[in-house]
């Protein structure tokens, strides 16, 4: 199983992906494309469902399996920062309140690093009024890669997350505790009074070292997915 | 196995039913007749339980195996609504809540966007007064038949919900992510402040999106109940 | 495997007991009897691991195993409650906060009806003082059978809950409902305002209907731990 | 499979350690030296990747494999109290909420009687400023070991938890019970009011009965990581 097809099973498998979600990875050769699953449930993602796309969100072989209508999302982020090399996009039920109200996300702890530099929130109403909320052509993934800005995760309202990273295996472990972060501050919050978060510089350095040992997480969640 | 016992099924392994619970269809050939499941916990459904039962929620063959009393309930609903074609009740512990306050649910993202057109809440006391709780007679299912009115959930106060669409998938997408909904919309207001939900455009739009994708979940859903 | 080391099982299948928890039934040929499993975590409860002790907590069987302290628990309840036949204690995690707080807890749907009557809490300090919380003594079995009263649950504060019932079936059934009411009613109070529970009346109705049915959900959970 | 090893297991399955997580023992034979598994994911321990280390945290063999930065968490536990026979150190999303605001741990029940004597909060920011959160060195260690004082469980801000005990049983208990109590007492706090835990005597009397009769957990847990 490819590490693609592996990182769409274990979001799966550890609670960020439901029937829906999926995970991309900018084409290891050519920086002008990137790989995704076509339109599948992403627990049953196989090597073979893996597509090539362009930066435009365009199939490389025209006879290609069916690809996700939001390849937009994943394209228009590619294109704007050259420094992502992989994406997850998902619905989790602990991440959309986020998305709904004004209480932002904090980084509640060191594995959630990556959100102390802050959590936008996308409302696609802003810039296209009433819509079906999908991120379903060039010009909302530009708008949607716009607020992410140069951060690491955006909620979309109503809808769900993108977390981003500089491999495949930083996206899934950014995606995951995105997820357990939001369970997180959702009790915290429940316990009333302030929250002492990581601060911006804390975030920094224990990002790092959460970059630097995420082999030790990915090794684990991959041997879950492949019995 | 049917599509009707692998909804039952499916229910059960996405969380949704418990043991209890049942989902019927209307009769594929037959608009004055429906299939339901005769009176068994929802895991052990399969093609051979289902019966044939009349708009009146009488038995087709009187031989056949005992039914579940609340066939009222479905009866009543595929009397008064000639769009439903099917129709799943359950008792989730996470909607149940919204059954008992007067909070309103609202659609909180797009997969539940079926609800944003409204929730109507039936209590079975306005009209009966103290009571078992059960839809267990005509009058009962026409009572909360008129409550859902044209709507695509209604909830059953201290009791559960009923979700209904033009399809057995649509009715099981719907039946799945009420239940979701229920646990983001908890999650919301206990972060506290404005809700930013789907609002009835938004609904429209996502809810026309989701009937035709419903499929890609499909196949996963009855996947996993079909080992 | 016996319907007790069954009940025993199910217990533990359904969340309600985790590595502790004890479920016994009065003797079918001798009222002034009662049968127990042995000290054994729950989960391996077999036929064999059943005791039969007196109603004063004794061993019918002097070179029996060790049984539970908590002996004196059942042994209490059997002597006070003659239509009692069966008994659960545990330490739901959902069900602890009510034993703690003022809020009493409610009976939020039909199959919780039995609650409707109303939850006493047991609060051991106010006949004992400073004790290690365990039901280790007749005199302790006595005060809380007492505070148990006429109803089918006690909470027992800082510690968990007791529920009784005409057949090992019933006691099951309200042991896991009473867990599922908990996660309820934690939920509709997060939200606010007043909660339509079941009232008396509706309780009384719904429990019969419950007690007359309880075979169907009782098949489904032997089922699960009998593989 | 060793004891430790189990440990270790038990911690995942039990819901208290994800891809992370550590626990080790003082060595059975010389109080100067602990055992503690190479870096790796704790679900995956066996008997053959535990380390021996001294009470300064060095590997006793300079060849072994990798060990984990924060054996200097362990270490200075061990070198400050020698009543400390293991550790166990995770990062339950039900027990950092606790470590991030000011609502003090309380015991909920009795199988957390451990707690009734307090939690302190160790934050790392009060010595050394904004860090990456790790405790990896000895006088990150030793800080650490000083706010722990003779109590049983720390809370590390924004980090996890480190619980101890005078065997390994007792260590993972205590770091399962953590998990547990952290969720009761997030929903009593959610219903409100005063709450009635354990006091400390009660704490002290339940706490006794524990270490007694952890012996019969620990003979499921076991059982159910070596299958």
């Amino acid at each position: 199983m490819s590490d693609l097809a592996a990182a769409s099973r274990i979001l799966v498998d550890q609670g960020v992906f439901d029937a829906a979600g999926h995970v991309s990875a900018r084409h290891p050769h050519d920086a002008r494309k990137f790989l995704m699953p076509r339109s599948l449930a992403p627990a049953l993602v196989t090597a073979s469902d893996i597509l090539e796309l362009t930066l435009e969100g365009e199939l490389s072989d025209a006879n290609a399996p069916r690809p996700f209508i939001e390849r937009h999302l994943h394209a228009a982020i590619y294109r704007k920062r050259a420094d992502v090399m992989a994406i997850a996009h998902g619905h989790s039920a602990a991440v959309i309140p986020f998305s709904l109200v004004r209480t932002p996300m904090l980084a509640t702890y060191h594995n959630a690093a990556f959100l102390a530099a802050g959590v936008p929130v996308f409302d696609i109403r802003d810039r296209f009024g009433d819509t079906d909320i999908v991120i379903s052509s060039p010009e909302r993934g530009d708008a949607l890669a716009e607020t992410l800005g140069d951060k690491a995760v955006v909620l979309l309202r109503a809808h769900g997350f993108v977390a981003v990273g500089p491999t495949i295996e930083a996206a899934v472990f950014r995606a995951i505790f995105t997820e357990v972060n939001a369970r997180v501050q959702l009790q915290a919050v429940a316990l009333g009074g302030p929250i002492a978060a990581l601060d911006d510089e804390e975030g920094r350095q224990a990002d790092a070292i959460n970059l630097a040992t995420v082999g030790r997480s990915w090794e684990l969640w991959k041997k879950r997915v492949m019995p």
